[in-house]
Protein backbone atom coordinates (compact mmCIF):
# COMPACT_ATOMS: atom_id res chain seq x y z
CA UNK A 1 0.00 0.00 0.00
CA UNK A 2 0.71 3.63 0.34
CA UNK A 3 0.13 7.11 1.83
CA UNK A 4 0.15 10.04 -0.25
CA UNK A 5 -1.78 13.42 1.86
CA UNK A 6 -2.01 16.75 -0.04
CA UNK A 7 -3.22 20.22 1.80
CA UNK A 8 -4.83 23.26 -0.26
CA UNK A 9 -4.20 26.08 1.99
CA UNK A 10 -4.52 30.06 1.67
CA UNK A 11 -0.54 30.30 1.66
CA UNK A 12 0.15 27.18 -0.63
CA UNK A 13 -0.28 23.17 -0.85
CA UNK A 14 1.62 20.85 0.72
CA UNK A 15 2.53 17.40 -0.29
CA UNK A 16 3.57 14.18 1.36
CA UNK A 17 4.18 10.37 0.09
CA UNK A 18 5.48 7.35 1.45
CA UNK A 19 7.80 5.45 -1.14
CA UNK A 20 6.69 2.02 -0.42
CA UNK A 21 5.86 -0.96 -2.33
CA UNK A 22 5.13 -4.65 -1.62
CA UNK A 23 3.87 -7.38 -3.97
CA UNK A 24 2.74 -9.40 -0.90
CA UNK A 25 4.49 -9.03 2.52
CA UNK A 26 7.78 -10.60 1.44
CA UNK A 27 8.38 -8.30 -2.01
CA UNK A 28 8.50 -4.92 -0.43
CA UNK A 29 10.50 -1.77 -2.64
CA UNK A 30 11.14 1.21 -2.56
CA UNK A 31 9.66 3.50 -5.18
CA UNK A 32 9.05 6.81 -5.77
CA UNK A 33 5.46 7.95 -5.19
CA UNK A 34 6.10 12.00 -5.88
CA UNK A 35 6.35 13.69 -9.51
CA UNK A 36 7.26 16.84 -10.37
CA UNK A 37 5.74 18.65 -13.96
CA UNK A 38 6.81 22.39 -13.97
CA UNK A 39 8.04 25.55 -16.18
CA UNK A 40 9.58 27.33 -13.00
CA UNK A 41 6.96 30.85 -12.93
CA UNK A 42 4.53 29.76 -15.49
CA UNK A 43 3.55 26.82 -14.01
CA UNK A 44 4.08 23.74 -11.61
CA UNK A 45 2.25 20.23 -11.48
CA UNK A 46 2.82 17.96 -8.82
CA UNK A 47 1.47 13.88 -9.14
CA UNK A 48 0.93 11.51 -5.92
CA UNK A 49 0.18 8.06 -6.90
CA UNK A 50 -1.33 4.88 -4.97
CA UNK A 51 -2.47 1.81 -6.01
CA UNK A 52 -0.73 -0.73 -9.09
CA UNK A 53 2.67 -0.34 -9.42
CA UNK A 54 2.48 -1.39 -13.42
CA UNK A 55 -0.53 0.93 -13.91
CA UNK A 56 1.34 4.09 -12.07
CA UNK A 57 4.76 3.75 -14.02
CA UNK A 58 2.88 3.44 -17.16
CA UNK A 59 1.12 6.60 -16.56
CA UNK A 60 3.91 8.72 -15.39
CA UNK A 61 6.29 7.67 -18.30
CA UNK A 62 3.54 7.96 -20.72
CA UNK A 63 3.05 11.74 -19.18
CA UNK A 64 6.70 12.71 -19.14
CA UNK A 65 7.16 11.15 -22.74
CA UNK A 66 4.18 13.47 -23.87
CA UNK A 67 5.31 16.48 -21.95
CA UNK A 68 8.97 16.07 -23.45
CA UNK A 69 7.46 15.88 -27.13
CA UNK A 70 7.74 18.97 -29.53
CA UNK A 71 4.40 18.22 -31.12
CA UNK A 72 2.40 18.03 -28.04
CA UNK A 73 -0.69 19.76 -28.12
CA UNK A 74 -2.69 21.88 -25.24
CA UNK A 75 -4.94 18.78 -25.42
CA UNK A 76 -2.22 16.36 -24.44
CA UNK A 77 0.70 18.05 -22.91
CA UNK A 78 -0.03 19.04 -18.88
CA UNK A 79 2.14 21.57 -19.44
CA UNK A 80 0.33 23.26 -22.38
CA UNK A 81 -3.02 22.97 -20.82
CA UNK A 82 -5.11 26.20 -20.83
CA UNK A 83 -5.89 25.36 -17.25
CA UNK A 84 -5.69 23.15 -13.87
CA UNK A 85 -9.16 21.58 -15.29
CA UNK A 86 -7.91 20.84 -18.16
CA UNK A 87 -4.98 19.08 -16.68
CA UNK A 88 -6.36 17.20 -14.28
CA UNK A 89 -8.93 15.76 -17.35
CA UNK A 90 -6.09 14.60 -19.68
CA UNK A 91 -4.36 12.61 -16.81
CA UNK A 92 -7.39 11.38 -15.91
CA UNK A 93 -8.09 10.17 -19.47
CA UNK A 94 -4.25 9.13 -19.14
CA UNK A 95 -5.01 6.76 -16.43
CA UNK A 96 -8.26 5.11 -17.14
CA UNK A 97 -6.42 3.92 -20.42
CA UNK A 98 -3.66 2.81 -18.97
CA UNK A 99 -5.93 1.21 -16.28
CA UNK A 100 -7.74 -0.20 -18.92
CA UNK A 101 -5.10 -1.69 -20.84
CA UNK A 102 -3.56 -3.59 -18.13
CA UNK A 103 -6.89 -4.98 -16.95
CA UNK A 104 -7.55 -6.77 -20.72
CA UNK A 105 -4.05 -8.57 -19.80
CA UNK A 106 -4.77 -9.58 -16.38
CA UNK A 107 -7.36 -12.70 -15.84
CA UNK A 108 -10.89 -11.82 -14.42
CA UNK A 109 -9.78 -11.06 -10.13
CA UNK A 110 -6.77 -10.10 -10.59
CA UNK A 111 -7.14 -6.14 -9.81
CA UNK A 112 -4.93 -3.55 -11.27
CA UNK A 113 -6.03 -0.28 -10.15
CA UNK A 114 -4.63 3.67 -8.89
CA UNK A 115 -5.83 6.75 -7.95
CA UNK A 116 -3.88 10.28 -8.17
CA UNK A 117 -3.36 13.18 -6.31
CA UNK A 118 -2.86 16.32 -8.35
CA UNK A 119 -1.89 19.54 -7.22
CA UNK A 120 -0.72 22.85 -9.39
CA UNK A 121 -1.12 26.26 -10.09
CA UNK A 122 -0.68 28.03 -13.58
CA UNK A 123 0.45 31.57 -13.19
CA UNK A 124 -2.76 33.98 -13.58
CA UNK A 125 -4.72 31.14 -12.21
CA UNK A 126 -5.98 29.21 -8.46
CA UNK A 127 -3.55 26.76 -6.79
CA UNK A 128 -5.80 23.10 -7.40
CA UNK A 129 -5.80 20.02 -6.11
CA UNK A 130 -7.77 16.74 -7.47
CA UNK A 131 -8.11 13.33 -6.33
CA UNK A 132 -8.28 11.47 -9.75
CA UNK A 133 -10.23 7.68 -9.43
CA UNK A 134 -9.03 4.93 -11.37
CA UNK A 135 -11.71 5.39 -14.02
CA UNK A 136 -10.76 9.22 -14.60
CA UNK A 137 -13.43 10.70 -12.86
CA UNK A 138 -12.08 12.91 -9.85
CA UNK A 139 -12.71 14.95 -7.22
CA UNK A 140 -11.30 18.42 -5.34
CA UNK A 141 -10.40 20.01 -2.29
CA UNK A 142 -12.38 22.60 -1.24
CA UNK A 143 -12.21 24.98 1.73
CA UNK A 144 -14.83 22.49 3.36
CA UNK A 145 -12.29 19.96 3.09
CA UNK A 146 -8.82 21.42 2.45
CA UNK A 147 -7.06 17.78 2.37
CA UNK A 148 -6.74 14.75 -0.02
CA UNK A 149 -5.22 11.64 0.49
CA UNK A 150 -4.95 8.10 -1.09
CA UNK A 151 -3.97 5.15 -0.18
CA UNK A 152 -4.18 3.98 3.62
CA UNK A 153 -5.62 7.12 4.65
CA UNK A 154 -7.31 6.01 8.05
CA UNK A 155 -4.59 5.80 10.37
CA UNK A 156 -3.62 9.62 10.05
CA UNK A 157 -7.17 11.28 9.18
CA UNK A 158 -7.95 11.70 13.13
CA UNK A 159 -5.04 14.36 13.01
CA UNK A 160 -6.05 15.89 10.33
CA UNK A 161 -9.27 16.14 10.74
CA UNK A 162 -8.65 18.43 14.36
CA UNK A 163 -5.88 20.10 13.56
CA UNK A 164 -6.11 21.17 9.36
CA UNK A 165 -7.88 24.32 8.54
CA UNK A 166 -7.56 26.63 5.28
CA UNK A 167 -6.01 29.38 7.59
CA UNK A 168 -3.09 26.48 8.44
CA UNK A 169 0.47 28.18 8.12
CA UNK A 170 2.79 26.47 5.39
CA UNK A 171 4.66 25.17 8.59
CA UNK A 172 2.12 24.01 10.83
CA UNK A 173 0.73 21.86 7.58
CA UNK A 174 4.35 20.22 7.21
CA UNK A 175 3.73 19.76 10.74
CA UNK A 176 0.18 17.71 10.09
CA UNK A 177 1.18 15.64 7.24
CA UNK A 178 4.40 14.88 8.74
CA UNK A 179 2.46 13.31 11.70
CA UNK A 180 -0.56 11.96 9.88
CA UNK A 181 2.20 9.76 7.91
CA UNK A 182 3.91 9.22 11.51
CA UNK A 183 0.69 8.03 12.95
CA UNK A 184 0.13 6.08 9.93
CA UNK A 185 4.21 4.40 9.87
CA UNK A 186 3.51 2.74 13.14
CA UNK A 187 0.44 1.06 13.11
CA UNK A 188 0.77 -0.14 9.24
CA UNK A 189 3.62 -1.91 7.86
CA UNK A 190 2.69 -1.61 4.02
CA UNK A 191 3.86 2.38 4.48
CA UNK A 192 7.25 2.86 5.06
CA UNK A 193 9.96 5.12 4.79
CA UNK A 194 11.84 7.55 3.18
CA UNK A 195 9.20 10.23 2.81
CA UNK A 196 9.30 12.69 -0.13
CA UNK A 197 7.58 15.89 0.58
CA UNK A 198 6.78 18.98 -1.32
CA UNK A 199 5.50 22.53 -0.59
CA UNK A 200 4.40 25.28 -3.32
CA UNK A 201 3.56 28.21 -2.06
CA UNK A 202 0.66 30.61 -3.79
CA UNK A 203 1.33 32.44 -6.86
CA UNK A 204 4.85 31.11 -6.95
CA UNK A 205 4.36 28.45 -9.80
CA UNK A 206 7.14 26.50 -9.01
CA UNK A 207 8.49 23.88 -6.31
CA UNK A 208 8.90 26.22 -3.26
CA UNK A 209 10.82 23.38 -1.06
CA UNK A 210 11.55 19.54 -2.15
CA UNK A 211 12.84 17.31 0.32
CA UNK A 212 13.77 13.41 0.84
CA UNK A 213 12.83 12.57 4.47
CA UNK A 214 15.28 8.97 4.76
CA UNK A 215 14.74 6.77 7.25
CA UNK A 216 16.64 8.10 10.94
CA UNK A 217 16.34 11.50 9.86
CA UNK A 218 16.95 13.14 12.89
CA UNK A 219 14.46 16.33 12.85
CA UNK A 220 11.67 13.61 11.83
CA UNK A 221 12.60 11.30 14.77
CA UNK A 222 12.62 13.94 17.03
CA UNK A 223 9.33 15.12 15.77
CA UNK A 224 8.10 12.08 16.45
CA UNK A 225 9.28 11.61 19.78
CA UNK A 226 8.05 14.80 20.79
CA UNK A 227 4.06 14.15 19.25
CA UNK A 228 4.17 10.46 21.16
CA UNK A 229 5.72 12.54 24.19
CA UNK A 230 3.04 15.06 23.84
CA UNK A 231 0.24 12.52 23.45
CA UNK A 232 1.31 10.46 26.48
CA UNK A 233 1.36 13.38 27.85
CA UNK A 234 -2.43 14.58 26.88
CA UNK A 235 -3.41 11.35 27.89
CA UNK A 236 -2.13 11.04 31.11
CA UNK A 237 -3.79 14.50 31.94
CA UNK A 238 -7.13 14.22 31.41
CA UNK A 239 -9.41 12.76 33.37
CA UNK A 240 -12.75 10.70 33.60
CA UNK B 1 -19.78 -0.65 10.22
CA UNK B 2 -19.14 -0.49 13.56
CA UNK B 3 -16.32 -0.15 15.85
CA UNK B 4 -15.60 -2.45 18.69
CA UNK B 5 -12.15 -2.73 20.79
CA UNK B 6 -11.29 -4.96 23.57
CA UNK B 7 -8.13 -4.67 25.93
CA UNK B 8 -6.78 -7.38 28.16
CA UNK B 9 -4.63 -6.40 30.94
CA UNK B 10 -3.01 -7.46 33.90
CA UNK B 11 -5.92 -6.06 36.38
CA UNK B 12 -8.65 -6.94 33.86
CA UNK B 13 -10.31 -6.26 30.60
CA UNK B 14 -12.13 -3.46 29.21
CA UNK B 15 -14.49 -3.90 26.15
CA UNK B 16 -16.32 -0.66 24.10
CA UNK B 17 -18.67 -1.09 21.17
CA UNK B 18 -20.74 1.68 19.35
CA UNK B 19 -24.10 0.79 18.44
CA UNK B 20 -24.82 2.07 14.79
CA UNK B 21 -26.18 -0.16 11.91
CA UNK B 22 -26.37 1.11 8.89
CA UNK B 23 -28.29 -0.53 5.24
CA UNK B 24 -26.52 1.89 3.00
CA UNK B 25 -26.19 5.75 4.24
CA UNK B 26 -29.67 6.40 4.13
CA UNK B 27 -30.59 3.70 6.48
CA UNK B 28 -29.08 4.45 9.92
CA UNK B 29 -30.63 2.15 13.19
CA UNK B 30 -28.96 1.43 17.16
CA UNK B 31 -28.40 -1.79 17.65
CA UNK B 32 -26.56 -2.93 21.07
CA UNK B 33 -23.49 -5.02 19.98
CA UNK B 34 -22.00 -6.28 23.29
CA UNK B 35 -23.64 -9.22 24.56
CA UNK B 36 -22.80 -10.54 28.41
CA UNK B 37 -23.58 -14.09 29.48
CA UNK B 38 -22.31 -14.53 32.94
CA UNK B 39 -22.95 -16.63 36.17
CA UNK B 40 -21.48 -14.39 38.53
CA UNK B 41 -19.03 -15.43 40.48
CA UNK B 42 -18.13 -18.51 38.15
CA UNK B 43 -17.73 -17.49 35.11
CA UNK B 44 -18.50 -14.31 32.82
CA UNK B 45 -18.68 -13.91 28.76
CA UNK B 46 -18.71 -10.80 26.67
CA UNK B 47 -19.38 -10.82 23.01
CA UNK B 48 -18.93 -7.91 20.75
CA UNK B 49 -20.45 -8.03 17.06
CA UNK B 50 -19.59 -6.72 14.25
CA UNK B 51 -20.81 -6.97 10.38
CA UNK B 52 -23.97 -8.13 8.81
CA UNK B 53 -26.73 -7.23 11.54
CA UNK B 54 -28.83 -10.65 9.99
CA UNK B 55 -25.90 -12.81 10.96
CA UNK B 56 -25.08 -11.45 14.63
CA UNK B 57 -28.95 -11.43 15.05
CA UNK B 58 -29.48 -15.11 14.30
CA UNK B 59 -25.88 -15.98 15.79
CA UNK B 60 -26.44 -14.58 19.62
CA UNK B 61 -30.44 -14.95 19.51
CA UNK B 62 -29.39 -19.21 19.00
CA UNK B 63 -26.60 -18.66 21.48
CA UNK B 64 -29.15 -17.38 24.08
CA UNK B 65 -31.62 -19.90 23.02
CA UNK B 66 -29.37 -22.68 23.84
CA UNK B 67 -27.72 -21.07 27.52
CA UNK B 68 -31.39 -20.99 28.42
CA UNK B 69 -31.97 -24.52 27.29
CA UNK B 70 -31.66 -26.94 31.05
CA UNK B 71 -30.39 -29.51 28.03
CA UNK B 72 -27.66 -27.90 26.71
CA UNK B 73 -24.49 -29.59 27.65
CA UNK B 74 -20.61 -29.06 27.87
CA UNK B 75 -20.29 -28.88 24.38
CA UNK B 76 -23.37 -26.82 23.45
CA UNK B 77 -23.63 -24.18 26.00
CA UNK B 78 -20.92 -21.52 26.63
CA UNK B 79 -22.14 -21.14 30.21
CA UNK B 80 -21.38 -25.08 30.67
CA UNK B 81 -18.26 -25.28 28.96
CA UNK B 82 -14.49 -26.19 30.52
CA UNK B 83 -12.15 -23.58 29.56
CA UNK B 84 -12.88 -20.19 28.11
CA UNK B 85 -10.70 -22.00 24.82
CA UNK B 86 -14.15 -24.54 24.37
CA UNK B 87 -16.00 -21.20 24.56
CA UNK B 88 -14.14 -19.37 21.76
CA UNK B 89 -14.48 -23.00 19.84
CA UNK B 90 -18.35 -23.11 20.47
CA UNK B 91 -18.75 -19.63 19.55
CA UNK B 92 -16.80 -19.92 16.00
CA UNK B 93 -18.81 -22.52 15.02
CA UNK B 94 -22.24 -21.44 15.62
CA UNK B 95 -21.18 -18.03 13.93
CA UNK B 96 -19.80 -20.15 10.81
CA UNK B 97 -22.73 -21.96 10.60
CA UNK B 98 -25.10 -19.27 10.98
CA UNK B 99 -23.44 -17.23 8.21
CA UNK B 100 -23.34 -20.06 5.95
CA UNK B 101 -26.72 -20.48 6.43
CA UNK B 102 -27.53 -16.80 5.17
CA UNK B 103 -24.76 -16.98 2.33
CA UNK B 104 -26.81 -19.95 0.75
CA UNK B 105 -29.80 -17.24 0.60
CA UNK B 106 -28.06 -14.56 -1.03
CA UNK B 107 -26.65 -14.45 -4.64
CA UNK B 108 -23.38 -14.38 -5.99
CA UNK B 109 -21.66 -11.30 -4.96
CA UNK B 110 -24.05 -10.16 -1.94
CA UNK B 111 -21.97 -11.03 1.46
CA UNK B 112 -23.09 -11.68 4.46
CA UNK B 113 -20.41 -11.89 7.00
CA UNK B 114 -19.63 -10.95 10.53
CA UNK B 115 -16.87 -11.19 13.11
CA UNK B 116 -16.75 -11.25 17.05
CA UNK B 117 -14.69 -10.31 20.27
CA UNK B 118 -15.45 -12.89 22.66
CA UNK B 119 -13.63 -12.00 26.45
CA UNK B 120 -14.06 -13.94 29.41
CA UNK B 121 -12.87 -16.01 32.33
CA UNK B 122 -13.96 -18.92 34.27
CA UNK B 123 -13.34 -19.17 37.99
CA UNK B 124 -9.82 -20.81 38.41
CA UNK B 125 -8.93 -19.95 35.08
CA UNK B 126 -7.15 -17.15 33.16
CA UNK B 127 -8.33 -13.94 31.14
CA UNK B 128 -9.28 -14.64 27.47
CA UNK B 129 -9.82 -12.59 25.13
CA UNK B 130 -10.50 -13.56 21.26
CA UNK B 131 -11.30 -12.14 17.79
CA UNK B 132 -13.86 -14.44 16.01
CA UNK B 133 -13.32 -14.48 12.05
CA UNK B 134 -16.08 -15.28 9.91
CA UNK B 135 -15.11 -18.52 9.53
CA UNK B 136 -15.17 -19.56 12.71
CA UNK B 137 -11.10 -19.89 13.57
CA UNK B 138 -10.07 -17.08 15.68
CA UNK B 139 -7.04 -15.10 17.14
CA UNK B 140 -5.88 -14.35 20.81
CA UNK B 141 -4.96 -11.34 22.51
CA UNK B 142 -1.70 -11.89 24.31
CA UNK B 143 0.89 -9.95 26.34
CA UNK B 144 2.56 -8.41 22.84
CA UNK B 145 -0.53 -7.55 21.67
CA UNK B 146 -3.10 -6.57 24.23
CA UNK B 147 -5.59 -5.41 22.50
CA UNK B 148 -8.43 -6.66 19.71
CA UNK B 149 -10.35 -4.48 17.45
CA UNK B 150 -13.27 -5.11 15.10
CA UNK B 151 -14.93 -3.40 12.20
CA UNK B 152 -13.49 -0.28 11.57
CA UNK B 153 -10.45 -0.11 13.34
CA UNK B 154 -7.63 2.26 11.53
CA UNK B 155 -8.95 5.27 12.83
CA UNK B 156 -8.61 4.46 16.72
CA UNK B 157 -5.38 2.53 16.51
CA UNK B 158 -2.39 5.29 16.46
CA UNK B 159 -3.78 6.04 19.80
CA UNK B 160 -3.96 2.46 21.26
CA UNK B 161 -0.51 1.76 19.73
CA UNK B 162 1.04 4.09 21.80
CA UNK B 163 -0.77 4.07 25.28
CA UNK B 164 -1.96 0.67 25.91
CA UNK B 165 0.66 -1.97 27.53
CA UNK B 166 -0.21 -5.29 29.61
CA UNK B 167 0.29 -2.93 32.94
CA UNK B 168 -2.06 -0.23 31.98
CA UNK B 169 -4.25 0.25 34.76
CA UNK B 170 -8.50 -0.67 33.83
CA UNK B 171 -8.85 3.57 34.68
CA UNK B 172 -6.90 4.31 31.67
CA UNK B 173 -7.86 1.99 29.85
CA UNK B 174 -11.18 2.92 29.97
CA UNK B 175 -10.04 6.49 28.75
CA UNK B 176 -7.69 4.69 25.85
CA UNK B 177 -10.47 3.07 24.11
CA UNK B 178 -12.93 5.76 24.62
CA UNK B 179 -10.36 8.58 23.24
CA UNK B 180 -9.81 5.69 20.16
CA UNK B 181 -13.99 5.47 19.85
CA UNK B 182 -13.77 9.22 19.98
CA UNK B 183 -11.40 9.42 16.89
CA UNK B 184 -13.42 6.93 15.02
CA UNK B 185 -16.39 9.02 15.67
CA UNK B 186 -15.10 11.62 14.48
CA UNK B 187 -13.64 10.46 11.00
CA UNK B 188 -15.95 7.95 10.11
CA UNK B 189 -19.85 8.43 9.98
CA UNK B 190 -20.49 5.01 9.91
CA UNK B 191 -19.65 4.58 13.67
CA UNK B 192 -21.74 6.43 15.97
CA UNK B 193 -23.46 6.93 19.66
CA UNK B 194 -24.71 5.77 22.17
CA UNK B 195 -21.67 3.42 23.07
CA UNK B 196 -21.36 0.25 25.56
CA UNK B 197 -18.78 0.37 28.41
CA UNK B 198 -17.65 -3.00 29.87
CA UNK B 199 -14.67 -3.56 32.65
CA UNK B 200 -14.05 -6.78 33.99
CA UNK B 201 -11.80 -6.89 36.87
CA UNK B 202 -9.45 -10.11 37.28
CA UNK B 203 -10.88 -13.03 39.27
CA UNK B 204 -14.08 -11.22 40.06
CA UNK B 205 -15.62 -13.93 37.09
CA UNK B 206 -18.30 -11.08 36.74
CA UNK B 207 -19.17 -7.19 34.94
CA UNK B 208 -17.34 -4.77 37.34
CA UNK B 209 -19.23 -1.79 35.95
CA UNK B 210 -21.17 -1.80 32.54
CA UNK B 211 -22.45 1.77 31.19
CA UNK B 212 -24.21 3.07 28.48
CA UNK B 213 -22.74 6.45 27.16
CA UNK B 214 -25.16 8.32 25.36
CA UNK B 215 -24.83 11.08 22.47
CA UNK B 216 -24.49 13.84 24.73
CA UNK B 217 -23.15 12.43 27.62
CA UNK B 218 -21.48 15.47 29.80
CA UNK B 219 -18.35 13.40 30.88
CA UNK B 220 -17.61 12.24 27.10
CA UNK B 221 -18.34 15.28 25.62
CA UNK B 222 -16.00 16.67 28.50
CA UNK B 223 -13.12 13.98 27.53
CA UNK B 224 -13.37 14.62 23.69
CA UNK B 225 -12.84 18.32 23.98
CA UNK B 226 -10.25 17.69 26.43
CA UNK B 227 -8.25 15.26 24.08
CA UNK B 228 -8.90 17.49 21.29
CA UNK B 229 -7.26 20.46 23.11
CA UNK B 230 -4.40 18.15 24.28
CA UNK B 231 -3.63 17.26 20.80
CA UNK B 232 -3.73 20.78 19.61
CA UNK B 233 -1.90 22.40 22.18
CA UNK B 234 0.84 19.18 21.85
CA UNK B 235 0.65 20.12 18.33
CA UNK B 236 1.75 23.60 18.53
CA UNK B 237 4.09 22.95 20.83
CA UNK B 238 6.33 20.60 18.54
CA UNK B 239 8.97 22.20 16.70
CA UNK B 240 10.10 21.22 13.08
Amino acid sequence: MTYCVGLLLKEGMVLLSDTRTNAGLDNISTYRKMFVFETPGERVITIMTAGSLSVTQTAMARMRDIVDDPDSTEATSILKAPTMLRVAEIIGKLLSEVRAEIADKLSMGQGASASLIVAGQRAGGDMRMFLIYPEGNFIEATEDTPFLQIGEHKYGKPILDRVVTPQTSLKDAQKAVLLSMDSTLRSNLSVGMPLDLAVIRKDACALTERRRIEAGDPVFLKMSEAWSHALRDGFSKIEI
